[in-house]
């Protein structure tokens, strides 16, 4: 309310004071939309004021709507170039001047529009010659015969030449009974048929028009360019067969039928620029009819020049020009190819001009409705297209670019259809959009049916073994859609273009063959050595089932290997090779040619899964025990009191230490010689920001960035693998680097640390990853004792600091801790049948136990354990000796052991702390190929680098937590450490 | 060599055996380029060989280039379609007949094309009425005088009815004396300027040219329009004016002089569909001159309808449409803007479209070349742009809108450059690009200097407080470029278009401005509590300056969070008042308005890395120290051996689970409520996979997907900032929720495993944050002991799970293990007294001191300092006596202790745990926030995620470094716990 008083104020305010305002201020600068064709036929459209506005008495509206004039039987009184004044003629008989602003009697009858008409070859006179008005007009008839030779213009006012055609046929201006009329010329009788099959067939549609343009000219552009020699109307007749779609048959009076008959009937003229398909005066359509010409035309002799991507010879630019005719068969111009003129899908110049760049994979394609095509093709343009090949400067020729209409018939077969190419039947000529030949009545009705060019490729293809980027010439491949026109405002046509390059992949298909076959053998024999290595290990000679399992499984594992190294290797291969060219050699495999490479990365990734979870499960179910070395210290105090109280006082040897040995040992489980996360980051760092996926894009640049506006090809697989595979790759080394070099020796090292801390800590390792093999971590003290308080400790370090006791090595005066060891099967039994009261407690529970007594069971086979293989280590058993050997370098290299352990066990010198395999730690290569695989499968699938990244961050973690948590339960199982100190 | 023998050698085979396929498989199928303008003189194109053929004898290819003619003086003897045959007229004097087939001898003279000319006034007449030839042709006058009126038509073959002009003016065909003959036109004396200025003037190229299209058309286009209202001359007058900038100043002999005159002379004849400034028969170009008249027209009175993102009422379609003038004043058509009318740049339909989605910021711009735009703009167009309302079904009104020309100027001001809408001047008609009017000499001659409309833009603003999406009518400001012509093909121009919305950002601010001030003022009341507690923890009572440095440092980081607050709450305001609202209410501010906000987002960055680096450094440098309850148990022997060796023989208390209790406590030190990596990698994840980054487009879609093909409008800084904040906080809540609720309930909580362990190991930790205050974690194990061996750490664990034994607090029967202590003066003084030499290791060496004897010294300080603290928490000291209370719920909340500990310490039971303020752990909220700043501000700097999570990764894996690396130092430095044992 209280706004609308205001407004009102507001309002009078303006009136009142600002009247030369008054019209502004309430009101909006608003008109109603009036367009010329909604004022009726007494008003017109007033241009000034955008308005409809009434006409002057006796007046109706002009055709434009823009003006009036006098209506039927009045003629202009005044005219003051504003409006006029209409006066009606006083007699019923007289007409209207042709201007309009005289009434004169009519010699003859009067036309539905108030003016004279004259009879047919007559022309009607108003005025004589100086321009004098006549009383009454004639009607003089034009005379036709030598030397006359006249007829009425097309205005019919004056008496002109008559054509040609009529005069050379009849020598007058009347076509002769002998002879045919049509389309306006006059013919003597011929070799050609003399009806035509005006009827258009949209085959798709499996529909055939009468079509109004056929009928109107097909036979009168035929004639002309048979008798004439008239190279528009052969031009036109040409665009006719083009719009027939080139299909040609037995029949002969069709478009092409009428072209071919021409052809053959004017084979002596000879023919154009030397080339023998391309008639004198006829337009260039066929490539003749032999079988296999096609695959000669277009692999015979590759281009004289070569493209090349890089230097100072670089050579990227496909220059294509065009000759444009209208449908009438007028020569237009040359076009430069490009900027739009066959690319139908409205867009930005640049990225319309990519698509002339070699080397870039071009695809555009959009949706555009039927009424956008109706306004903007009103008739079909036609296009004869070259390839402009500069040798030299200033040398330019232009190379005829061969068509190869899918939708072309012959004798109703499709043959272009098919993939061989030895059917196809080569073409020229191509139009885009035909909205003319589907008008069924008349030329201006609008079309029943309409063709579009709904799929155009340019194809070129490597010579092979080029190196001097040398291809043949290309191929453009054109397909039609027909289409019933119904409702065109919501009808809808898919077009596309695109350009695609393609060289031929057997030989890199076969040379990948091979090398699966070579690393596939050395697979197989890397698996049975494996194998064999195992049943060393755990000492079975039998080959069983789970024999066979194990060599599947690390048969598996070598087959990853080679299908991650085959894989890895193609990618770069063409990263490299496609990229860094400088001469064009290779071109990208197209997308269908990238299927096989996309299967063999699946069965990389589900091979090495295979291996990764067996490794997995492997670790989680080691054999490990802590021995601890300390003996109380209150022993001595047992002999002086007495026996019952004091044994009880004899003071505990501490169980922290073991603890403090197992919590670290649990920490050290998912520990990788590279940071996972940062990888991930890092890569994906590299990728997308930095900019690396830019060239996995089909398109010869090696630019990390690229422009926003330019044109984004789309992506090759097989670059994206190799893009990101050997990112992944270089960002694991250096982090292995870094780590190995600089971070272990200089910050940290996880794994060193654990081995001093057995030594500090007098306690050692035993793993047992295999049942008789495994490692061993010596950690007796060389001070004796490590339970002790802080003094000591301090001291003891000091010592060992300042070189004041012994060495730390299992041997006396060595420093080598860690073993690798093969133990006899008798050692392995013992072990087994101490170790059972422990393994028991995980399993079923039986009547027999109650579960306290198992607890202390339990307990006492820990200290049962700890005495027992104390007593090994210090050689106190006899029939469980061992022995202290170096491993023999080929043993080393083919991890097998040679020496089965049958008297004693072998204790192998292992400085390189190999017990870290039955850790992340020791696995890194398949952990490090398992994520790349991981990274690389998710993004084949999804094309999102982010998404990859995502999805193998939370497989690491999953698989950490599950090692970890796994890992834990394992070894507070065997080592009888409760879980909760392994925090 | 090879290759070319076998290359003949298929030659040869192709030669002999293929005859008819002859010219195809040694050549390529190559022409030359051969324009028509190639073919010399004697020459024609053939429009089927694509090539020049020689002309017949006595013939020169004509203007076209296509066909060939006779040259002057033959005649066509014989014409059969293809070619002529020319033949030599007999006589010099005679001509060649117009048609071209006969000779005539000339009444008068021979023209250079060989053809008869007549005298002005004449027509010439070579056949008679019924097209007999003449055998002289005749120069017959035309009567010019009524009542014939006659003159000769343009082709000068007939007399017809002359202008009406000159009928008007004299009543013959002749222009009087007393009248202007100009334009084709003849104007009777009247009140214009007989003389125009005719200069076009490119004002930013200070060039003035004489304008042949001015010279031609200006004078005779305002006569017409003044005297006989010709509308079209009226609007081709307009047409120049707009040509001219709009600019008027006194001269009235310009365009716009011309326009203002004739607008001032017809003012009787009233107003063009009520609009005061739209004069009958004029165009309306102007909309009056009085000042402040824009601010009135744009902002009196909004649009009828509103608009709206969603729903049923959904209406963002801004519907445009331009009555289209040719430069000759012709109305060509209404026109439907976009779709490339008034957009320069070429681009997708889909694309150009959406720049008429009310709220979509749309920006096109591109570079084109001075060619293309000759080529393509021949001649202006003129653009009358209307606004399309529909209020209802079939009610329809078009509103003008208002044009605000940069370039226009007033007395030679530049009135609208200015930013004060008073000043302005609004104006109708726009132009894109005027090559004509800079052509000098002749309208075919090409231009010297051209006019572009470089940028276009179209705004709107929100009409203020409106609910129902009202907006004031659009202003369309179009700013050209004039360039000098030298080299089109080089010379480029930008261009853009853009589409702007704006809303009255004042009241935002003053809301931002009020909510900071408030809680501004609530920060200060907050620091000033802080500094206060903190004096009271430190006891001291004197304000020096470390006080203010304190006092700054925590209202840093209160100011942090105010800013925090403030630009989440503008974030997440504008993302979803923007984005969600129904009918239009608020609008982005444009990019220019951020500049506040992100001034905010940067202090509110700067003032948290200022607190977060304090908290940092607090936490480094916490005194801790770990206290063990052990006592040895060999004690008893003592009393029965000898004392001197005895002593020594008593088993120490071994110092692992203080190791072991330390090592824990160096792992919990980055333990944090969240998975920071998982917290970046998840808000990555969400961001830039599912698509919420599309959420920050300017636009009101609020879509997470988008058509690749659609248009991507610019980023709102503030959407981004809004999004990714929000994205940030609600993930991190979601993670705590998840870490306190499950996974700290039933899988692992590392803190309270922390004090668990503290309770098994019987140690104790003590905390010492600030001088006085600090956390005391009670852990004296409830068995007696706890260093000793597996059997009876089972058993122990056993008791207690089975409740046999007595609870783990301080105070008997309670549960409370964790305390926050405030404690007197002389406790402190005590522990630095006895710290002393462990602290003094750490510093500068002195000369009293030999090494090995500190190492010593600071061992015996820690079992003093053992037994000291010991004695404390057993109330043995009964001058440093403390009581155990609970804290008031107020205290906690302003987090300050209101009793001083004067006599006696104070325990506060703190069952939550608090002494994870000194860990990361409890200061959750800080290091979210402060990630969360990092995050926003590398994305604002660069509008990328992905490099902003990276960055944030990296971030937190250097502050987790520095926290764990200087963290064990202090640790090891302060509890003497040797660094090798905190891995």
């Amino acid at each position: 309310m209280a706004t609308g008083t205001l407004r009102a104020f507001v309002c009078s305010f303006s009136i009142i004071f600002l009247i030369q305002l008054n019209a502004f201020s309430c009101q909006q600068f608003s008109i109603y939309l009036q367009q010329p064709s909604d004022c009726g036929a007494e008003s017109y459209f007033d241009i000034s004021s955008l308005s409809c506005v009434k006409c002057g008495p006796n007046q109706v509206n002009s055709k434009s709507g823009l003006i009036c004039e006098c209506q039927t039987g009045f003629r202009v009184l005044v005219s003051n170039g504003a409006s006029i004044t209409c006066q009606q003629c006083p007699d019923a008989n007289q007409g209207v001047t042709q201007d309009g602003y005289g009434c004169i009697s009519c010699p003859g009858s009067v036309g539905v529009n108030g003016k004279c008409q004259c009879p047919e070859g007559s022309v009607l006179v108003e005025r004589d010659g100086n321009g004098n008005p006549l009383n009454e007009a004639r009607c003089e008839p034009c005379s036709a015969t030598e030397p006359a030779f006249s007829a009425p213009d097309t205005t019919g006012k004056r008496c002109v030449r008559c054509e040609d055609s009529f005069i050379n046929s009849s020598q007058s201006c009347v076509c002769g009974t002998s002879s045919v009329l049509a389309g306006g010329m006059c013919f003597p009788s011929n070799s050609l048929p003399t009806t035509v099959a005006s009827n258009v067939i949209f085959g798709q549609l499996t529909l055939s028009l009468p079509s109004a343009w056929f009928l109107s000219f097909m036979y009168s552009s035929a004639a002309a360019c048979l008798l004439f020699s008239n190279r528009t109307a052969c031009q036109s007749l040409g665009n006719m067969c083009v719009m027939n779609m080139h299909s040609s048959s037995t029949i002969n009076n069709d478009a092409c039928g009428l072209y071919n008959t021409i052809y053959r009937a004017t084979a002596a003229q000879g023919s154009s620029q030397d080339i023998s398909y391309w008639r004198t005066n006829l337009p260039w359509l066929y490539y003749g009819e032999q079988l296999g010409l096609a695959s000669r035309v277009l692999q015979n002799e590759p281009l004289p020049v070569g493209f090349s991507f890089k230097g100072a010879q670089k050579n990227t630019n496909i220059e294509l020009r065009a000759a444009v005719y209208s449908v009438r068969g007028e020569f237009m111009r040359w076009e430069s190819v490009g900027g739009g003129n066959l690319q139908l899908c409205p867009d930005t110049l640049t990225s319309q001009q990519s698509a002339f760049t070699f080397g870039t994979a071009y695809k555009q394609s959009c949706v555009l409705t039927v009424s956008e095509l109706l306004i903007g093709y009103p008739e079909p343009v036609f296009y004869d297209v070259f390839l402009v090949i500069q040798k030299a400067q200033g040398d330019k020729r232009l190379l005829a670019v061969p068509l190869r209409n899918v939708n072309q018939q012959f004798n109703g077969q499709f043959t272009n259809q098919g993939s061989n190419m030895n059917n196809w039947y080569l073409t020229r000529r191509l139009m885009l959009v035909d909205t003319l030949s589907g008008r069924e009545n008349s030329l201006s009705s609008s079309p029943r049916a309409i063709r579009v060019a709904s799929n155009i490729k340019i194809g070129f293809q490597l010579v092979p073994n080029t190196q001097k980027g040398l291809v043949y010439p290309p191929l453009m491949t054109v397909t039609y859609s027909d289409i019933l026109v119904t409702d065109p405002s919501t009808q809808t046509v898919t077009v596309s273009f695109s350009l695609e390059y393609t060289m031929d992949q057997d030989e890199a298909r076969i040379k990948t063959d091979i090398a699966l076959g070579v690393l596939g053998g050395v697979a197989v024999v890397h698996s049975l050595l494996k194998t064999a290595s195992w049943k060393r290990r755990i000492a079975s000679p039998l080959i069983d089932l789970q024999t066979i399992m194990k060599f599947l499984v690390f048969y598996a594992g070598n087959l990853a290997n080679v299908f991650f190294i085959i894989t890895v290797g193609t990618g770069l291969y063409w990263l490299i090779f496609f990229k860094a060219q400088l001469f064009v050699s290779v071109l990208l495999p197209l997308p269908a040619q990238e299927e096989r490479f996309v299967v063999y990365v699946g069965c990389a990734f589900a091979l090495k899964t295979v291996q990764f979870l067996h490794k997995l499960f492997v670790q989680l179910s080691v054999d490990i025990f802590f021995i601890d070395w300390e003996r109380p210290r209150g022993k001595s105090s047992k002999h002086v009191e007495g026996s019952g109280e004091a044994k009880n006082q004899a003071s505990p040897v501490s169980i922290w230490r073991t603890y403090f040995v197992a919590n670290e040992w649990n920490e050290i489980q998912t520990v990788r010689k590279i940071n996972p996360t940062f990888q991930v980051i890092t890569v994906l760092f590299f990728l997308e920001v930095v900019g690396f996926s830019n060239l996995a894009l089909r398109d010869p640049s090696s630019n990390l960035r690229r422009a926003p506006e330019a044109y984004t090809p789309s992506y090759s697989l097989i670059l994206r693998y190799g893009v990101a595979s050997a990112m992944w790759l270089c960002i694991g080394l250096m982090q292995m680097i870094f780590f190995t070099v600089f971070h272990e020796r200089f910050v940290e090292d996880k794994i060193r640390q654990f081995v001093d801390l057995c030594s500090i800590s007098n306690i050692s390792v035993l793993l047992l990853s295999h049942r008789c093999f495994g490692y061993y971590i010596h950690g007796r003290s060389v001070h004796g004792h490590a339970d002790t308080n802080m003094d000591e400790m301090n001291s003891n370090l000091k010592r060992e600091a300042d070189n004041l006791c012994g060495q730390r090595g299992l041997l006396p005066n060595s420093d080598t801790q860690t073993f690798q060891i093969s133990i006899t099967n008798r050692l392995r039994t013992q072990y087994d049948r101490i170790i059972e009261p422990i393994n028991r407690r995980n399993g079923p529970s039986r009547l027999v136990d109650a579960s306290a007594n198992q607890c202390e069971q339990s307990t006492k086979a820990y200290h049962t354990m700890n005495r027992f293989l104390g007593s090994v280590i210090d050689h106190a058993h006899r029939e469980m000796d061992y022995i202290v050997k170096d491993k023999l370098l080929f043993e080393r290299f083919i991890g097998m052991e040679f020496i089965e352990p049958l008297d004693k066990s072998i204790f192998y010198n292992d400085d390189s702390h190999s017990f870290a395999d039955v850790l992340f730690y020791g696995n890194e290569a398949v952990l490090l190929i398992f994520d790349t695989l991981f990274f690389c499968v998710v993004d084949l699938g999804s094309q999102n680098f982010i998404l990859a990244a995502v999805l193998t961050y939370i497989q690491q973690l999953v698989f950490r937590l599950i090692r970890n948590g796994m890992g834990r339960r394992n070894l507070a199982s065997k080592t009888l450490v409760d879980k909760r100190f392994l925090i």
